[in-house]
């Protein structure tokens, strides 16, 4: 190496020349396996810090705590970077919604951002004011804020025949609304995450049927990350779709949305169609605020209609295709789970949700051995876990802890390790032990 | 049910009231390993349609090939729509350059498409003729055609001291180039996938060994992905960042590149930079085209400076960060791989990235049940399964199975089946064997 190869004023010499054939054959081969391997991550070696004090000028609660906890970074008004910590939890809530769409059918594909105005004019909405405008070559687009636009004629280059209705298609995938106020942090971005599903029927008796399959697959959704006891089905406006639509609503004290809940009847309303329900009976119910976390709609034919996509049933007569919307904002409901479950300077995820299950922190150096122990022991028992092997001082660490909020809490401090023993604290229950690592996988799941 | 409930002109009624209160119990509970359960989809189900002839108009080769075979769908010049082959195909290449980015210690994060315009007058790059513009609010925007203007101030956020260097963060993200011709299908289009990742070194020579350490995990992502044979580490233009970068080439007949090629020192070169090299020995090179599949690049410290992100060293003193950028066009290489492992009406999927290892065509409908039991078979022996139970005429199933291009073919006729066989063709071999079920696995392993 290092002999010039260049004549002239040489500049590619064989000394810069690197040959990279060395193909590590093991990595030739698939490893389906590798997500479920032991998931210990040394915090030390995470792009991760939290702020002691709330960024400047974040008016929104759940944006300033995953702000300084490190989840996520605010890029401008409305819009987020996702950091490895906050990722993961939003890997995690896209899991379960995916797991739930499949399980009612829905098929997944990934539509593009960039739409053709065309496709708006088609449709008779290319004025909404939030529309993101731009150029692409001489073409007028626009940054799609929902999909149905692009699914409708999408799926009638798929379907063929009636007889391979219904069908159902979903996404996860980022979506652009220039929303005049941004404030509220992940709950209201101007570019955010969201599941769109769509479902096309032959007939408004399949799509209603359907309709309530997926609301129940909405509900399971709520429940596995946490949300289950606070989240209510309500009637709201069907705007020019329908005459209801149904929304997901998270009741909390920093909700958006006001509604109106029937303890006995299980019965909730938004408040914009409370004039349309007798005043009495209005006047007895609960009022709340909430949190908007799902919504699905009944579009009729509307859409389809607007793209001539129809096809003929069995006796050859063109019939008009029924469409279902069901939306949940992904990023928005990271956002609503950290809004609802937390307190101003902690949070405790579900572990469904939570980026890793346990946390391991030892309260000085002298203790990483027994914290890596600690570690692989819960790793060996199916959980994911962060070990914080950080030289600070314990009061930080902890203030991190309860920050990053992890569900499962394993504390080892001088006195407890000389007995033998860690600190577990389930942060769910509150309840804490001490216990020897050997017993400490089963603490976890008491 | 049935009483009105509102009072005037009754809009709310109970009847059409329903209460979704039935939560699946076993649904709150975390089902990690779905994924990896028996995996036989029935094609009668698909949102999927084969079209004998060629879209109109369409001249990219890949997008021909993918389109036809009902892997994409074309939403304008450069715009793409992922239907559910497809997106199978995208996550499967998604999953291996994940993996091979974990191996070198990238944690994924999740940057915005929409960039404040101002981060990029910070790096003087505003004038760039491919960025989209947009308004945000009342904010001039750009949509992310690379993200060094977003990824160095995020950076600068979560490192805390030189000690948390070297750093890298990787991304699986659509980015935006308003291209002036996009004529290429999945190769070139305005709005793609990308994987990017962004190195952080407080050293030159740091980022050099970081650097070699990112190429050999692209040659793992070549290799795992089917293109190992024929993809080179290319050196080509450092354009406004060093005297070089280098690319990883994949030779075909309809690449957009041209490079040049030393097979005894094992060395390539794009034509851009062969006026640095000795006439005589580019005369005895061979000239071949390429598609770029993946380019890795040395950033210096140009882009942390214009952020102002210095760390100060071990004795205090403020130092430049270093950085390295290394992208693979995911979609791109979905593309590639079409287009080089396909005739005009055949596709032949590595196992590693096809959406389903194996695809079972009985001929006749007499023959579902064997073909059941088929797939099942391989299922149970870890293979995906596409069954193509429709009842449609044989020969179209088969220019079907040949566009759809699965590794693995079972095909189970009435005269094979008589004898209790089916017949398995390994389409990366041409080798065909007739075997029992029982033996159907072993087979595809053999």
């Amino acid at each position: 190496m290092g002999k010039p190869v260049a004549g002239g004023p040489g500049i590619l010499t064989d000394s810069m020349i690197t040959v990279v054939d060395t193909v590590r054959p093991h990595h030739a081969k698939r490893t389906p396996l590798m997500a479920h391997l032991p998931d210990v991550t040394r915090q030390s070696t995470l792009a991760h810090r939290t702020r002691r004090e709330p960024p400047a000028g974040e008016p929104s609660r759940n944006a300033r705590l995953l702000e300084r906890a490190g989840y996520v970074g605010k890029l401008m008004a409305g819009v987020y970077s996702y950091l490895p910590l906050g990722l993961r939890v939003l890997r995690n809530v896209e899991g379960i919604i995916r797991e739930e769409m499949n399980s009612v059918g829905g098929q997944e594909v990934l539509m593009p951002a960039l739409h053709p105005l065309a496709n708006w004019e088609t449709t008779g909405r290319q004025d909404m004011d939030i529309l993101f405008r731009t150029k692409s070559g001489s073409a007028d687009a626009v940054l799609g804020p929902t999909h149905e636009e692009v699914v409708t004629p999408l799926l009638a280059t798929q379907v063929a025949s009636y007889k391979d209705l219904p069908a159902s298609v979903f996404q996860i995938q980022n979506k652009f609304r220039n929303e005049a106020r941004p404030k509220s942090g992940l709950l209201r971005g101007r570019e955010f995450g969201m599941k769109d599903m769509y479902s096309f029927h032959l007939s408004e008796a399949d799509l209603e049927e359907y309709y309530e399959r997926v609301a129940e697959a909405y509900r399971c959704v709520f429940e596995r990350c946490g949300l289950g006891a606070v989240t209510h089905y309500t009637y709201a406006s069907g705007g020019a779709f329908s005459e209801f639509s149904h929304e997901f609503q998270a009741v909390t004290p920093y909700g958006e949305d006001t509604i109106y809940l029937d303890h006995g009847k299980g019965i909730a309303l938004n408040k914009e169609i409370i004039d349309r329900y007798p005043a009495d009976e209005i006047a007895a119910m609960e009022q709340v605020t909430a949190i908007e976390v799902g919504n699905i709609f009944k579009l009729g034919t509307r859409f389809a209609d607007a793209f001539g996509f129809r096809l003929p049933d069995a006796s050859g007569v063109p019939q008009s295709i029924h469409m279902g919307c069901y939306g949940i904002g992904t990023t928005r409901l990271v956002g609503a789970i950290a809004e609802i479950l937390s307190t101003d300077d902690a949070m405790v995820w579900p572990e469904n949700v939570a980026p890793y299950h346990c946390h391991v922190v030892p309260m000085d150096a002298g203790r990483l051995e027994l914290a890596e122990s600690a570690a692989q022991a819960l790793a060996a028992a199916g959980h994911s876990v962060l070990l914080d092997d950080r030289a600070v001082r314990a009061g930080a660490k902890l203030a991190d802890a309860d920050l990053i909020g992890l569900p499962h809490r394993v504390v080892i401090g001088a006195r407890t390790a000389a007995e033998g023993l860690v600190e577990y604290t389930n942060r769910v229950s509150g309840r804490t032990v001490k216990v020897p690592v050997a017993e400490l996988a089963a603490a976890t799941a008491a």
